[in-house]
């Protein structure tokens, strides 16, 4: 589809969906995230032969949160191999995001890379590669997008710091099961960082070509990741990328795709495209309620789901 | 791909696969699944176009079991259409195929039409439909693969009805929530009837065209499901058809699927083919081992993944 | 303690908390035990030198339901000895009456014989070893109170069969774990039936004597159970005898006890008494919300805790 | 009875069951646990009367980790009243003793004091209460047993402090749903530090002599808690002293009583005694194999069981 048609049917839907009363509540767990205008409504596509459009708020950065679990995970994924998986399996949890029960009854490995759980350990997998972590991820996030703006939230990654008890004690817990090799406290360290990345929703959109594009190269003609690496990432997206409403985002919207409590969507058409929206108001699974809608609209109307 | 193609990847996986040391064990939960050989191993590739390629034991029939309740929610989607899932959700569970923790903490909501408690329910809306239940959905089988043979297996059937107490307990738990609507008993009978269907994988893979081609029309020149209810199938195939290992098939093989007990797994490329393998021992997780490795490997050699 | 005494402290706590605001709900799970009047309060104690006192409606029969559980334990111990706790554990749940989870975890085994899987479990004991269990069992309760007058409730049994899917899933599952060793539908209308016994708080104070005494004598002059076996039974009453709700019963009144959802309770203090209380309002956890604040005052009044 | 026949009982079972096949492990998850001789074996009984018997090695102190949480429940009893149970539940947990998953479904309230959960909210709660909690609580125990010389191990506390992952992941975990008020580290260095306390069992019968004596008063003439707090805390002790065992100590025992991972068990007979066991290997739920078998020989010959 030409990019022409792409923004007559967003801006449309964009349009409609403008004017929908919001029934999400903006996440409140962290004071920084709670500050966020409600209003804000933004949407970003880029194809894979870099023609691109946007609209709304599409430029305005916001805290990417879990979305930042897909980069850590290519990174782990790109450094360990397949070896990853015997740290963190690539099952759904059929459970909320961060929850300790399903861990107990499997002995401290992580359902999926996209719950909290996963993600600590797969910080925990990095961690053991890299010298600097914070600097070598952010080095590779911005070689990913060649964007060297590309900054964690200090503030925000404080803040979390400050109020995530869970987090605290999912990592503690996976480390009684031996799962995490290196110091609860560097880990978490690592991870609260992570989750503060900020973006828009245009960086979002360039950052994740690299799971749209089969033959993606950085601007440094490097390839990030393998053809196969990409497809079980993106496999992993489609069956875990929304906590427990997973199998919701595959029936309605039919994209591999990831939230983040900060209201942001990214969902990739493979050979296609990848797609970033923005709206900060969550339904009760703690995914964008304008976000999946905006999605659904979407593929409905350009046929681009991958069933 | 042409079907010569597919023919010669077929033939070198399938004779590579064959003397494979299977891991795996067959199901002898009820006398007549444990009877068959464990030997058999066919497969069979329908493209949307018919043509065809089947090796092995591809022309005998088998028990498709779990299978069938893809054909039992294409026929309550039809005549229920959305309201089906306020009866039935669309999440992966997390959880073996026929456990009934989860039913307490949903309220009787099975979490998706593919673990029992999701078919048996989808059976008790097929009743409130049907005047004669089995007699109109195999009738629908027949139309769906223009194959007038098909039928039930009465020994499984009735084998199964002798000892599927844990089938009778869902059925009765889900009741007590209220959202079994016909009688006990009537929608058990349907049920392990529906399970006891028997196809060989060249039935199989020509009864899912449905799935693979959105102009499928049968025989009669009638249309099944709309074309988005077929997207829809395929999205809860690919994050339910494989109990809590359908993350797994997923990351492995990236194509919609369905297993069974018996052995059987069908799987969907859209607008490509549908493939049906048999080999009946299973892993842990109650799905064909030597068919997962199959399927890995089919699509890995030919590309298919939709991701 | 004199009788009289007794007789002017369960007088004075009777006035107090009749009028008490009553914020329990009557069970209306089977419509028999809905239409009792919620008004009902009635007290019975009886002493292991047969002094009596009772007062409210003491001599009003209603359905014990659970505190039969009782009766059938009592029963099975006797005729299978200690190899019963090979069947069922004696463990407190911590789950509401008549949950499925735990079995599923525990392979089947019920935790106590006083949760809805523990007493079917029971009841099946009970029928591998009587000929015609209904009968017998009925003899057993009466020659245990010398009353030839008890008798089961046909209607609440029927109504319990019309509407206990719940139970029959219980039964049905533990059947599938292979721990129930007769037809399911006779262990549930053995069940049923056996819930449906009518007692009044007069008549449950005795018959529970054997509890209390450790000398007793059925007036054939037959010992029931072994001294051990009383002290067994009273144990399990302290730690299970109010579903999720035991440790706040033996916490706030400190003797070994049994309710029903009838509004009944029966409490025993080893050597001295049987008490039975009875007012049909339930609290959130299914146990009679005077008849528990009752029992608090006596002890405490009496200073009769075994604590 | 008179100490005489205590003494000729005791000793009598202790000569049978010291050279009975010990099939319990000793508990190694921290190395200074590891390390006690698993030879140990000794018993101390002292009755409210102050007449005592030992036998064994009952004059050598060991770690008697869990056993310290009545300890703790009787001062935060003593200080904060019946607001206690708004933070902490009397409710047996039916789950191992460090399990995090009912915290989930419970929002963070444990469901009772002698869980690793409960005994940290008690913890808590001290901490809000006490300037100087170790100080004070070392001097609480001082005083209660008359002994100067009770002391914490400074080395279990630290090794307690570098593997005790679980214990933090429980306590940030209920943090998280706002139970723990204040800060984490201290919560915990206290909670690791109370376990640390060692004591013989020689001690352990004379510490807990408060709760066998109703009329009990220190050395100093004070009373340590109400008759009604010590009957509310040995009903705890029944429902829940021995973890997911505490209806099996109730039935095969019938006393109150407390456990501890270092092989220690005290049991109570209200107006009777205290009775100390240790022994360090423990059976699969965590207590002293040879504790209980003795304990169940003693009540069982001395027909003390409260029941």
């Amino acid at each position: 589809m030409q990019i022409k048609e792409y923004q007559k049917i967003i801006t449309e839907i964009y349009s409609n969906i403008k004017n929908v009363e919001d029934i999400g509540k903006v996440a409140n767990y962290i004071p920084e995230l709670g500050s966020v205008s409600a209003d804000n409504f933004g949407i970003h596509i880029t194809k894979i032969n870099n023609e691109t459009f946007g609209i709304g708020n599409f430029e305005e950065k916001f805290s990417i949160q879990s979305i930042s679990k897909i980069l850590t995970l290519a990174l782990a994924y790109k450094l360990e191999g397949e070896k990853l998986w015997q740290r963190v399996d690539v099952e759904p949890s059929g459970n909320p995001f961060n929850s300790l029960q399903q861990l107990e009854s499997d002995n401290g490995i992580p359902r999926n890379p996209f719950i909290n759980a996963g993600a600590i350990v797969v910080c925990d997998v990095l961690i053991s590669h890299l010298e600097n972590p914070k600097e070598e991820f952010l080095a590779f996030c911005r070689e990913l997008s060649n964007n060297a703006t590309l900054n964690y939230s200090e503030k925000v990654a404080k803040s979390e710091k400050n109020t995530g008890f869970r987090n605290v004690a999912l990592c503690n817990f996976i480390k009684s099961f031996g799962n995490i090799k290196n110091n609860v406290d560097k880990v978490l360290d690592f991870y609260f960082y992570i989750c503060s990345l900020e973006m828009s929703c245009k960086e979002l959109s360039k950052i994740f070509l690299f799971l749209a594009d089969n033959n993606f190269k950085t601007h440094k003609e490097k390839r990030v990741i393998t053809k196969s690496q990409v497809k079980r990432i993106n496999a992993i997206m489609l069956t875990c990328g929304f906590y427990d409403e997973s199998g919701e985002f595959a029936f309605r919207v039919g994209l591999s795709g990831k939230s983040g409590v900060g209201g942001g969507i990214v969902a990739i058409h493979p050979n296609g495209f990848c797609i970033a929206v923005w709206s900060p108001k969550l339904n009760k699974k703690g995914n964008s309620y304008k976000g999946m809608l905006f999605l659904e609209h979407f593929t409905t109307k350009t046929a681009c789901s991958i069933f």
